[in-house]
This record gives structure tokens, sequence and C-alpha cells, in this order.
């Protein structure tokens, strides 16, 4: 089955497929994936519902596409913020403060990125991988130069990209007492990523 | 409507409620939980249908159940593996070590806790909530007594949580090239956690 979609040349295209994805969004974040039909997402886009298939031949093609999207969005995100000719050091920290302030803005990113898990386990694998990659190559310049510890460059990008997303999670559910500021959330990453977290023995 | 369970008192009770349990994971971690029905549960445990309504007035109380449950075997895991003389750094090694041990050994945990996102987003805040608690709980101590940074208990509770459950899925969903060895993991984490990342400006 080919399960490529088609991506609109025109205008009035353009705005029926993001009409789409918007709306498939929401029904993903509202009912998840299974719990959501090609009807409920014609109907909330406000398209006839043989629209659908014009660019999507599947519910799961357009998932697929919604996941790389968002995953193309968030690193677009936080490139954006992050001025390369900084110390890696810095660069951290802007990076780590753009991801928080995606997430606060995009609730619903978790959900659709976690829901993977669930719809296709490979998924999940590719994206947290793709995600690991870039990190690796963001921080390779860095070990080379000694401006960070000597350590296996992987488990330092699950441990980064560990500590983000819970934060961000914490930040979106309202877990926890503390108020969870941005700035205190960033600086006290920042401190551990600096110093460590246990005074020396 | 009442919600809870009947915990059986004869020991052919408790065999039929732990193998509806045990089935009930299964069915979750392979079907998710709306995929999985009572029918399939009963099925998957080799007892008639009608004796899951025996103990469970509902499916719902039965995941939350198990939720439960999980939690608490998790904790009593760690707990198990930490001697509380020893200082904090290494009852922290000992307790990461304990907690990614675990999820080799239960790789469905994950999916089982985190679904709880798509099924009531309360139980998934109750859970971190909670391990957050009992992780500032014994962060405690060791904070009064400088044997850490004097820093926010709560964010440090999700940057450790963020830590170890990413290195958990790395593990598990066997992410990246790297063999992630325990022990080199356990290293790396550790080295970040008493000398930071980055090195001194």
């Amino acid at each position: 089955m080919d399960e490529s979609i088609k991506i609109p040349t025109t205008r009035n295209g353009t705005t029926t497929f993001n009409l789409l994805l918007k709306a498939s969004e929401a029904c993903f974040f509202e009912k998840g994936y299974h719990g959501t039909t090609v009807a409920d997402i014609t109907q909330k886009a406000g398209v006839a519902a043989g629209t659908f298939y014009l660019y999507f031949p599947s519910k799961m093609s357009l998932y697929r596409h919604l996941l790389n999207e968002l995953s193309h969005d968030i690193r677009k995100e936080i490139a954006s913020k992050i001025d390369p000719s900084l110390k890696r050091v810095d660069q951290e920290k802007a990076g780590i403060r753009a991801f928080l302030e995606y997430a606060i803005k995009n609730p619903h990113m978790y959900q659709i990125i976690w829901e993977s898990l669930y719809i296709d386990r490979s998924l999940f694998q590719a994206y947290y991988d793709a995600f690991a990659k870039r990190y690796i190559k963001g921080l390779t310049p860095a070990k080379e130069a000694h401006e960070m510890a000597n350590l296996d460059l992987e488990i330092v990008a699950y441990i980064l990209m560990g500590i983000t997303n819970f934060m961000g999670l914490k930040i979106i559910l309202d877990l926890g007492e503390s108020e969870s500021k941005i700035d205190a959330v960033v600086d006290t990453i920042m401190h551990v990523l600096k110093h460590g977290l246990f005074t020396a023995e």
C-alpha cells in the first residue's frame, strides 16, 4: 500500500490540508488516535468528508505526517533560539528554554508524540532516535573542544532529553507545588549541568 | 458508583485475582487499554467470564489497581536496593541502577504507566506526583546535611525522574547505537550528577 500523502500545490488545497492537520491534532489530543475517526477530523475541520482522502491515504499516514511536522517544528524552534557563536553550555541553556517554551505553547505535543508508543512503537523509536542524533551532532564539537566532560554522547543525549521532557511535563501538567517558573527551572537544570547535584566527597 | 475492588481472602480467590492482573498486564501491553475488553482479560487468564466482576467493578478499576501495584512495586524494589547508611550520592546510584534493572525486567511498565495520559490524565499526574514526593522526602536530609547543592528539590526530583525514565526507555526500546550496558549508563549519569556535564567556564 502506498502510504504517501499528497502535498497540495494550490492555495485552497494548502488551506484545506492545514485545516485537516489542525483538526486532527485537536481530535487526537481530545480522544486519542484510536478514538478518532476520519469523519471526526473532517467534521472538526469543517470540510467535506471525502476531502481527507485527496491528501491522506489513511489516518495513519496523517498521524505520521503530524509527528514529522512536530519533530521538525520543535527542532526549528530550538535552532532559531540558539546562537551558534556561544559556548555550548550557553547554547544548551537557550535550547532548554526554547524547548520548554515550545512545550508550554503546544501542550498537546507530548500526548501526540507519546501515543506513537501505542500506535506503532517504531515511530516512537524513530522520533527519539532522530532527536538524539541531532543532539549528538550538536554536542560533538563541544566534546572535541573539551568544553564538556568526556562522556558517551548518546547517553548524554538521553540524559538531556529526559530532563527537558520531564520538566516540560511538570510545567504543562502542573505537577507538584512549586510554581515551576521557567527561569527557576532553567537555572536549576543549568546548575546541575554545570556543577552536578551532589557536593564533592 | 463504587469503584472499589474486592481483594480476595481465600487462596483460590487470590490465585484468580493474580491471574486476572497478570492477564490484563499482558493485554494492555499488546492491545492497549482501549483495545482490551474484559472478555480478553478473562480469556487470557483462563477463568470464567463472570469471574472478573467478583473482584473488579470495571476495567478502569482494574487499571487503577494495576497502576498502584506497579508504583508500589517499583518503589519497594528501589528501596530494597538502597542502604540507608550510605551517603545520598551512593544511595542515588543504587536507586538509579535498581530502577533501570526493574525496567529491564518489566519492559511493559512504561506503556502501562504512560497510557494513563490517555485514559485519565489525573492518574498520570497522581503517579508522578507521588513518585516526586518520595524523592523529595529522600533528598531532604541530604540537602540539610549539605551533601547536595541547595536547589529546589521538586525540580531536582523531576530532573532525576526524567534521566532515569528516558534512560530506561533507551535501554528497553534499544534506542541508539551504543550497547547501553547498564554499568556504563549508571556511571555516566553519576558523572553528571557529581561533576556536571560542562567544564567550568
